[in-house]
């Protein structure tokens, strides 16, 4: 049974997961090719992850067994575990709770791509119609306070399967990261009248010198604090609280911002291991002027090492201005 | 010339520091050996390093070019630059100032060893005799809020020369992760009317189930929310603020523990790639009861992956309990 446990002196959650352990192990190409010749994210290998939650298929055919798109099953190894009870417990210093939550793998289509730069725009909305059907279905579950939808692509970036995929985390708490986000935009909101992301939208097209590409609906740009070399991060320009709440054209535009990003960091940074990850709106608060969700990239360019754990602090060898400058440049 | 940029949502520095993009990059067994065949951290190459600002050798003998057993040299490729002018810029929405500071490397042996774990105990006292050295050096300077000293050992952790070193770097403001600990270690000691880390060490002492290895005056355990397999901190027992106020005593106790503890996390865990860094009294503040130094060690056993950067809370596949159980039978 998986754990959580609280840092007895920061606000840092940690789960123990000892069962992840057993996952297979080693680069994303090995564990599929050399070691066991067989990818259970491919179609035939249904049976060997848990059933599917969600299926989906292009040009709304009928999912079925030997013809889908896009699969959301349970993870095989899961960190969290669907369950009721917290049974938080604690001697007054040490405190820790069930790992309770849920935990699910996004296949993100039926070929066996490694980067979702290859996949089509159509799979691509597919894959987006699928963590809206899940934060749909988690916002309506009073039992978790987050769902985090994430990417591993790549063995740098954590991938032990080189299969196309992204993952979804339900949690009990609204974790560290987005409530130190929610927290400040909220802070911003109360003092400007504004919210702090739609500022930001406006003035990076004003300023124009961290843009990769701008359309009607979207601006995908190198945050001016970017971390890592070609940080990159999609934001709606219009304000929107809830990814889940978008329309259908939303969702198509997103696809095609989303691709075009993926291909020009694909190109201009040689296919990087990367990890995104999708900021959203707390499952519990209801749609507000403050929280605006975005997806932010963090291609694996170089290492975090010794003094970004120790300070918190990041050192980021590539400026932002000219990351978005060879992304622009970058030809498709 | 670095720049420091502050997110402007949350709390988060960055440096660009585009200088370090010109480092010799690739894994440091290929930088070394293969690619130059020189390394610039042995005796005879001193020419290579930005001259020595300290200089140690065994048994008191004078150092001199070719009897040197640990030297500490300005960083070749610095992400922060000697300068006082801080120069803040901000339009209200993004803040920058120049990367002020210091960034020292510490080459820790005049042997080209890989691990720090094969130093003698003798060797080791060195080097954290040059630590000492070098943050009552900082303390002395005005300029500076926070030193911090860290290590990143094999390609995983990010090092990009092979031979034993570690680093330090001096910055204008105390860094969010060492801040985070300070400001709630103040607390508990407003609330409790004790240092939380004293609390702590005694509490593992008792429990006895994550403990590696204890003397007189250290502690050393596999924290309750480790955040990867194997973290291990070590911890002065009687409470100490300033690292580099021990005494000489404390320093031949903490490089024999420190030895140890790398000695048994190498053969624990296959010569793994690790980072360590020490939490210690920021430079400005005097002597107190609330902030305890100590030296937090990261094994690189597993990616830290997309769902650790989009939430702040960590996925750790082997429980501390486990990992001290492993460390503590490790053969030496």
């Amino acid at each position: 049974m998986p754990e959580f446990r609280k840092d007895p002196v920061v606000e840092r959650w940690v789960i123990i997961a000892a069962e992840r352990a057993k996952r297979p192990q080693g680069k994303p190409e090995r564990v599929h090719m050399a070691d066991t010749g067989i990818c259970p994210f491919c179609p035939g290998n249904e049976s060997m992850t848990p059933p599917a939650v969600l299926v989906l298929a292009e040009d709304n055919a009928l999912p079925g067994e030997a013809n889908w798109s896009v699969r959301v099953v349970p993870n095989k190894y899961p960190a969290l575990v669907d369950q009721e009870n917290l049974a938080p417990r604690t001697d007054g210093l040490f405190n820790s709770m069930h790992g309770a939550g849920a935990h699910e793998v996004v296949i993100e289509s039926a070929q066996h791509e490694i980067g979702m730069a290859a996949l089509s725009e159509r799979n691509i909305e597919l894959v987006l119609h699928a963590y809206r059907g899940r934060l749909r279905q988690w916002r309506g579950d009073q039992r978790w306070g987050y769902a985090l939808i994430y990417k591993n692509q790549g063995a740098e970036a954590g991938a032990t399967l080189a299969h196309s995929h992204s993952q979804i985390a339900a949690l009990p708490m609204v974790p560290k990261e987005p409530l130190e986000e929610i927290e400040a935009a909220k802070k911003y909101f109360a003092s400007a009248g504004r919210c702090v992301y739609c500022v930001i939208a406006q003035r990076e097209s004003e300023i124009d010198r961290r843009v990769v590409l701008e359309n009607e609906r979207f601006m995908v740009f190198c945050p001016f604090a970017s971390r890592v070399a070609g940080e990159t991060w999609i934001l709606p320009k219009r304000h929107s609280s809830c990814f889940e709440s978008g329309s259908k054209e939303d969702f198509l535009a997103l696809a095609r911002s989303l691709r075009e990003t993926l291909v020009r960091l694909s190109r201009c940074f040689n296919e990087p291991s990367l990890n995104y990850f999708l900021h959203n709106n707390p499952l519990s608060e209801p749609e507000n002027d403050y929280c605006h969700w975005h997806l932010e990239i963090l291609p694996k360019l170089h290492h975090v090492a010794g003094f970004e754990w120790g300070s918190g602090c990041y050192m980021n060898p590539l400026a932002p201005e000219d990351a978005a400058r060879q992304l622009r440049e970058a030809s498709l």
